[in-house]
């Protein structure tokens, strides 16, 4: 498969599905909308799993694991949340095949193993989850329950793209219980800092704390908080959602706790999590035409060393000075891959580990050994420089410190750049058409507003940023009396 | 809940499951036959998880990620396998729900969106991996190809039982593709062996490696490598398998190579994979009347720190060299946890954490501090000693060791003292009624003897062990010649 990627400003979305499966991210599959995450992909999520599970149980949170399926009875009994996913439910029916009669070598759904009442596939666990909880909480003494679970979810999406939006996903739903309200309403805005913190220090991707209008609330929801991050061609992205579920599923479940005074309450819910779109997130905020650009602290390799051999004596040597650099380099705590493959040449080596998005390329040479030095190229700036083999890990780390800040900064800054505030429905429309980006605008706070300004202008409101200051304004599109500016994009 | 255990004695069966409901390891669900992992339960299986993937990437493997659901014709391609899982298959047949215009706030799956073609939740993943492989392998540079997926799989099981069998479990599944014959059986081997190693240094539970019988195959394998634990009921459990597939797959779905020479050939395949069950296994292994017994490197709480307060003028002091203690262990490696809640008694919480095997219990008191000792009892010997507070963590390392010895050669000792060469028919039933356990006797090698011994004793062939010596037999059933004994056993 040829390694040129489409470029960003001939077809951005192109660029994308090149870079992911040339990137060896992800494959199509067999089933409609389901992808493949393959071992680099996933070695990707591995390492968001990995940071984000230490930050759920630094704040106390343990993990569990609730069943694949909920009953269909147990699906509608939160009204809001049923309606709400009903219409993308992957349904199991039956539990058996058999023999087809008539075609030899086939299998037929077995009509007789019927099952009396239909199982959906989890679009997300609510419900199934605070049924269990029923059973587990009766008194304060047993709240707060702090518990996560990562797992597969299916949404039967019509449209898919791979990370950003697949039938099946993998992600991590919190699902906590309080006794108060201010508990409940204080960790749904503790995970989504939690959730702001990894998108900023880890995938160096900067993000706009928000909550949601009521018309973008998570079915089933009293309030959604968001993280919203800025992809290269201006659209927003969602990159994670926390929710402050009030007692609807306490009281759709019939889950209350004896208090302290022997009173019988409803429990207070959140819930909250984050998916294999971050994936898609992390590609389409850093990456270039070359390829992927990876922060550092995600990047499954983190150097890679390159030997330029000339000629059959030139190995030995070569191998030899690389394999204890890249020893030095592991000591230090490096992710490193020393690439010996003599079959490809470095030319091929260095476009490749272009294209995978490695921070760091340490090329050495027989003539570098001999100067006590080696190439080292950057991969968010494209800098070569000759550096000095002794002490070389040192100043590697710390390279890779800046590199996960340079990365940080610079999507910062291309946010910043793309950012309006605009106060007329004219601008708005030119905004959106031709320098699209976020856009700080005046609405009314009307549901049916918010409608109009979707429909005519496909851009949605995608947050109230938790730091927006009161101000006085009129809405872009009504003309009504508005108290604050909110952020409008279109998004992905 | 009373936690009072039913005894081994009294109800082996209703012990076990006594255990696992008030160990906190797992509940019932509202789905039947599936379970509900709790936050204990699965921090043990976080430990078995993290421990098995380390040793997969040390043997070079990665991880994937491939769809939950198998279209019904890729399912069907392999006969055998189809054959084997057919009959407990979730099937999805529908992709939405809708209102049921009968009955308000009902829901009830939409005829119009019954799917072309059927998707079977996967038992196994054999066929959708093996229909990806065919487009990522096309020359002997492809291969091996050696990937590993954690995962959630769903076998429609008639009587399930908490953890041993479940409807869903969790699971790995390695797959992997070979140019040769032997690099296939070689690594079937390999990962046999991995598994040996992780229940025996880790789990603390020694096994018997053995290739199975025909009858007893994974359904599409050419072989089918197992480890066979013993259970203290006498019975076994198999805690692994590794399958050497031959080609089957890759002609199932036409996956071939070229060679060095340009030749296509057939790729050769491996699969393998352990699952949740074998936290049912840890726990029936060594466990006892009072609880849990969790060998030291897996138990997700390692030492309990337990203040024996006199008085509120105690806490302070005992607290202050309780959290002193408990940093020492941990700045040792050790999972500590410090039991503080003042609400309940020194008595109440020493029963809840010998119900919960923690391998180790500290009991400190105001006198104790004073003499600068503390009392220290260990769950598997159940013997308590007050040794110095100083250096005690260095103590406690060597302890943890020795336990983890310990459990091991007690459950090695058992399975010696029930295990047993026999020669007659007789001696065979009564063995198996009176001193339940491993019986290495001939079989003449033939599927027919083997049903009718199963259908008769309900006892199987376990495996034949890789270490059994040839030795001239006559079948323990036919009469018929033997070249060596084989295990035979009833089994979960």
């Amino acid at each position: 498969m040829s390694r040129v990627l489409t470029s960003r400003s001939e077809n951005y979305s192109e660029w994308y599905n090149d870079l992911i499966l040339k990137g060896g991210l992800a494959d199509y599959s067999a089933v409609r909308g389901c992808m493949v995450i393959k071992p680099y992909g996933y070695g990707l999520w591995e390492g968001m799993r990995d940071a984000l599970d230490k930050m759920f149980k630094d704040t106390g949170h343990q993990n569990a694991y609730f069943p694949l399926f909920v009953p269909k009875s147990l699906f509608e009994a939160e009204e809001k949340n049923a309606e709400g996913f009903a219409k993308e439910c992957a349904v199991v029916t039956h539990y058996r095949l058999k023999t087809d009669p008539v075609n030899k070598g086939k299998l037929i759904v077995d009509p007789e193993a019927k099952l009396e009442e239909e199982l959906v596939v989890r679009p997300t666990s609510e419900a199934i989850i605070w049924n269990t909880y029923k059973n587990w909480i009766q008194s304060y003494r047993d709240l707060p329950l702090l518990i996560n679970q990562w797992a597969n979810v299916v949404r039967w999406e019509m449209r898919t793209r791979l990370f950003l939006r697949t039938a099946e996903f993998l992600w991590q739903e919190g699902h906590t219980a309080h006794a108060t309200k201010d508990e409940a309403v204080a960790e749904t805005k503790q995970m989504l800092d939690v959730y702001a913190r990894f998108a900023e220090e880890w995938m160096a991707m900067p993000v706009i704390r928000g909550v949601k209008s009521a018309n973008e609330r998570f079915a089933g929801a009293e309030d959604t908080y968001t993280i919203e991050a800025m992809m290269q061609d201006g659209k927003a992205l969602q990159a994670g959602t926390s929710h402050f579920l009030g007692q609807n599923f306490a009281k759709a479940f019939e889950v209350t706790f004896a208090d302290k005074n022997n009173t019988l309450e409803y429990v207070w819910a959140t819930s909250w999590g984050v998916s294999t779109r971050l994936i898609g997130a992390l590609v389409m905020a850093h990456s270039d035409d070359e390829g992927l650009v990876l922060p550092p602290r995600l990047a499954p390799v983190q150097v890679v060393i390159v030997p330029i051999y000339k000629g059959p004596d030139s190995k030995e040597a070569i191998d030899s000075r690389a394999t204890a650099l890249m020893l030095e380099l592991q000591a230090s705590g490096i992710r490193v891959k020393f690439d010996n493959d003599d079959t490809a040449r470095p030319g091929w080596k260095f476009a490749e580990h272009e294209l995978k998005g490695v921070p760091v390329r340490i090329a050495l040479g027989l003539r570098d050994i001999e100067n006590g030095v080696a190439e080292v190229a950057r991969r968010d700036t494209k800098e070569k420089a000759s550096m000095p083999l002794e002490g070389l890990a040192g100043k590697i780390q710390t390279m890779l410190v800046e590199i996960q800040q340079n990365i940080y900064n610079k999507a910062l800054a291309f946010r910043e750049a793309h950012t309006y505030k605009v106060d007329t429905w004219e601008e708005f429309m030119r905004r959106l058409d031709e320098t699209p980006g976020f856009i700080l605008a005046h609405w009314d706070g009307s549901p049916e507003t918010e409608e109009e300004i979707k429909e005519l202008s496909k851009a949605t409101i995608r947050c109230i940023p938790l730091d927006a200051p009161e101000e006085e304004g009129a809405c872009i599109r009504s003309g009504k009396p508005s108290k604050r500016r909110v952020l409008f994009a279109r998004a992905y």
